[in-house]
């Protein structure tokens, strides 16, 4: 039997307060689930709790056999009262986040991703993604972006939050406090070619907010503007291209070269 | 004043059927309905009737002072009880969806994206303005996808759907009637670098399914494979990159060469 308050303290992490309070969020679904048990010993993550359908947890015996206090079996109902999704999907763990570090990040040879108040949630899952993808070192967001531990965002990621590092912090200090001569770049709609430019091994690229772009300040720093040139023929010009289609497109052109 | 049955006119195009039926579709707030208003005379879109709160369409003066008929001032309640959005903006317009036909196309030259059951709207309309911003010809998509006009698709590809040749049709019988040696492409997890590969000047890209990919079928074409190469580092397999992300580096590479 789940508890009461167990289902209320679950349902408090879709909040942001309660998960820094708690340092605790919520991993939902068969594949992610998964991916949280099979990460390797050195990983910082851990798992609080770890609720499952009776089927679902035979499935996963081999990786719950030594972790009996955390295993809870549910029921569909339970599953389902506790579920922050719609269509609740066989398992829900409830995991710890890491202490948030810049000790993570090698500046002499990492690309990073910085996030300039990126506020979809959808959004930053999807360049959590990227970053992964293309072995980016981690992705720092400003601490007004959507948190990478809300379920929104944790889903649209895809696990690949537990492979990259991550950090939430004033991105204005961070840029402040980087190493001289770090490279700084910076999406832009104007500025030089991305596919001309000349790209550095390490790094950190700034995408900015859905609609305003990036923050004017951080444009005084000494940022390497890269333009993804515009082909479009015909009448009218095209709205610029969203964020995580725009880091799809530079991340590539670091790792093509 | 907006009759009952041209707002039940209005909410009823929301459905695909009813799109069809009347070959309308609806397209909202200042932005995009400015796009339409500016679209040049050789465009094959068509107002209907245009929709704008009384500020608004002073605003647009120049612009609709040849369109009588179709203009018409709403309040905001009225404007509020015709819209599909949460937070109505300023203007809503019905248009006229062209024609759909092959003959839009220049299979010499040109380079095509193919949709084979792309079921989010976000992709689609993100795709389109995707297709826009590198200028290619159209988008292709199966019976199966998304409609190109739905609102969703229509709001996320933020006037690009005005710019770009859209056909939906059996994507199947569509791929039958290339040209012989017109050359096909297919995102997949397996085949030749996209760095590496040889890209043609004109061509169709297929796209597949958000989470099945491509139709077994399509995969039997002499398809040429282009694979996005995987650079994560560390424990575990990224997951595959998302449609439109895929897509946007594919057709990057493409412009660049």
């Amino acid at each position: 039997m789940v508890s009461k308050a167990q289902i209320q303290f679950i349902r408090s992490l879709d909040r942001k307060k309660e998960r820094d309070e708690s340092g605790c969020f919520i991993v939902e679904g068969d594949k992610i689930v998964r991916e949280l048990l099979r990460l390797p010993v050195e990983s910082s993550f851990r798992i609080r709790n770890l609720f499952g359908l009776e089927i679902w947890l035979r499935e996963q015996e081999h990786e719950i056999i030594n972790k009996p206090d955390q295993v809870q079996m549910v029921s569909e109902a339970e599953l389902e009262r506790m579920s922050l999704m719609k269509t609740p999907n066989q398992a829900l763990a409830i995991a710890s986040k890491p202490e948030p570090s810049t000790r993570n990040f090698n500046f002499n040879s990492d690309l990073l991703i910085g996030l300039d108040h990126v506020q979809d949630p959808g959004n930053v899952g999807t360049l959590v993604r990227l970053a992964d993808w293309f072995g980016l070192a981690g992705v720092v967001s400003s601490m007004d972006s959507a948190d990478f531990f809300s379920p929104k965002v944790v889903q649209s990621s895809m696990g690949s939050i537990f492979r990259v590092h991550l950090l939430q912090t004033s991105l204005n200090s961070f840029l402040s406090d980087l190493p001289q001569g770090f490279p700084v770049y910076a999406s832009s709609l104007a500025g030089t070619s991305i596919y001309k430019a000349n790209l550095t091994r390490n790094g950190i690229i700034l995408m900015g907010n859905e609609s305003k772009g990036l923050t004017p300040s951080f444009q005084n720093l000494s940022v390497n503007d890269l333009l993804i040139p515009d082909f479009s023929v015909g009448a009218g010009k095209p709205e610029s291209l969203n964020v995580s289609v725009a880091a799809a497109i530079i991340c590539s052109e670091f790792r093509r070269r």
